[in-house]
């Protein structure tokens, strides 16, 4: 059914596909850059939900109006430490990475900064956001809502967002960020329906049933059960402060008033929320004594002993940056999943496939 | 062996007797008033492991000078959004208090606020740091590093500390706070010694044998078993984060750096770090409509419908705002372990018992 997937194409290729898709969808020059650039990234860091797998989706919103591409991301009002940006419903990455760059450069003069989000949209990988403040000496931190999929304690229905949540801590010379990138529930959606698939049950902490009680019927997902959150009461808790600074305080749509980016009305704006907090690390330290200080804690944790089988305690991201390095060395090795959402989306733009 | 308990303690006993006995411990006034005013306010939330019984092991630590007297926290360096704060080792309350009220000022002309601690000391509990800006109709965050006692993923040994983090978000005229106090680890090690003195394993995801692998023996810990991180790589990688703000951004000990506030020679500073951030939301939003969208999402998960026995989902804080409202009007019921501490201040310091 599937053609066979090239052998590690070049991330150069993959990005040029996406940019030349998103252009024949009416998506302009700089935007399309934008997305491919944060698509492209992900997918090498081998976080291959949240790469290029994405594209087909977001096109079709393109398409149907959802996504706006005659808007920009714009300041809505702001003070000299924060920022409150009208997404203008257009791609989320072009959304984030506008915010982001507001937090920035808001930080290099406060020493921190707030920029919260509305008219928003899904904008991927939340850890692409806060590299980028690590590429500019800067602790970053961002965070977005979502449709509620994931049950409080108790609760027999969804409440919160898998509302996921990422930091960087930028390392200096020679070593690369720590970047650490969840969602508040126990594990993605997407993990129960590859059990589903393997014909597998579930673990006991996955996912809620209807009762309100740990099933472990993945089939019963989404339908008729709801993600768990991690660890019970605080990853719920976790949940609502992403929600408060993301959603309650930048006036977007939340919880139930977001549009579903996957399965909803692709002619409506999902009108996600999003917050990006920026600490500029030179502001506020000597950035060589910082550097310092962080290499001394990275090297002890990678000095930790380790049960059997594991070879090192790897810092957040660590396996990412492994993956990004032979990934531009060798090219990408894309999943099926991955491949079969690309034709999907040669064929419906008349693009000729990157390999 | 323990004289009855008192019951329903009143919290204006409960700390007037803090006072007397912080004072006759060579502790000034206005500092014994403070760290007064946050071990009773933690104990009439009901989290009677952060009240008053933390006095004893304090005093020990004033009496010993690795907890000084003759000092204050001070604005180390600043800027217009954020500081670095000298804490200079006096109690932990005192200096969270003064660090979150420079968040909060900051925040009040920037939007918002980063105030880093180093030479800070044990601070009792987070969430009464978060709290704090919440009364200033901000939201805070609040986090401190630690010894490690938690492992990561694969280690054998503990490499971050449970690293406590707390947040609030005010909810305007009629509402408690939304407020979260948690740890990085899946439980607290008092957890593990409850079960271990009842005679019970503990479950399996609690704690991490010297094999890096996951115990129900409770009896090995501390000595030989480490804390488990929440959710794995997730509280692992949120314990991190809070050593770079809390930690490394701070000049402030790292991990291991820092001294055991109860176990650790007491003559000694602890060099603990700690981290406040205020996010002012009249400066961002006009509070009345902030308000009544966080009303709106309070209710809306207060009429999630709930498994059979859970009365109703609960927003974080509201347990401990509940309990506080029973103490002050009926006095404290003070746990056996409060009392027996109690006494030993009262025995100590030739203080009245409060009753």
């Amino acid at each position: 059914m599937i053609p066979s997937i090239p052998d590690n194409v070049p991330a150069e290729n993959l990005h040029a596909f996406c940019i030349e898709a998103l252009s024949k969808a009416g998506v302009n020059q700089q935007q399309a850059r934008i997305t491919a650039d944060a698509l492209v990234m992900t997918d090498t860091w081998g976080v291959f939900t949240h790469g290029t797998k994405l594209l087909a989706g977001y096109l079709n919103r393109v398409k149907n109006g959802g996504v706006h591409t005659d808007a920009e991301p714009r300041i809505d009002r702001e003070g000299p430490g924060w920022a409150i940006v009208d997404g203008g419903s257009v791609l989320g990455q072009v959304i984030g990475h506008f915010a982001m760059q507001t937090a920035v450069k808001k930080a290099s003069s406060t020493g921190i900064a707030y920029v919260g989000v509305h008219n928003s949209f899904h904008f991927g990988a939340a850890g692409y956001y806060t590299w980028m403040a690590a590429e500019a000496n800067m602790i970053g931190l961002s965070m977005a809502n979502d449709v509620p999929s994931v049950a409080g304690p108790g609760s027999r229905k969804a409440v919160t967002g898998t509302n996921p949540f990422s930091y960087s801590v930028p390392a200096g010379p020679g070593r690369d960020p720590i970047m650490l990138d969840i969602a508040m529930s126990t594990v993605a959606g997407g993990k129960v329906y590859a059990a589903v698939t393997r014909g597998e049950p579930v673990l006991e902490n996955w996912i809620i049933g209807s009762d309100g009680k740990p099933t472990t019927d993945g089939s019963l997902y989404p339908h008729a059960a709801a993600l768990a959150p991690l660890s019970g009461h605080k990853g719920y808790g976790l949940a609502l402060m992403i929600e408060a600074l993301a959603g309650t305080l930048t006036g977007a749509a939340q919880t139930h008033g977001i549009e579903n980016w996957m399965f909803g009305d692709p002619t409506r704006p999902t009108r996600h929320g999003a917050a990006f907090l920026a600490v500029d690390v030179a502001t506020i330290m000597e950035p060589d004594q910082f550097f310092e200080r962080l290499g001394s804690l990275i090297d002890e944790i990678h000095e930790a002993p380790t049960a059997d089988g594991v070879d090192r305690l790897l810092i957040p991201g660590e396996r990412e940056w492994v993956n990004r390095r032979r990934a531009l060395e060798h090219g990408i090795q894309l999943p099926a999943d991955v491949w079969e959402k690309i034709q999907e989306v040669a064929d419906a733009y008349q693009v000729a496939l990157p390999g």
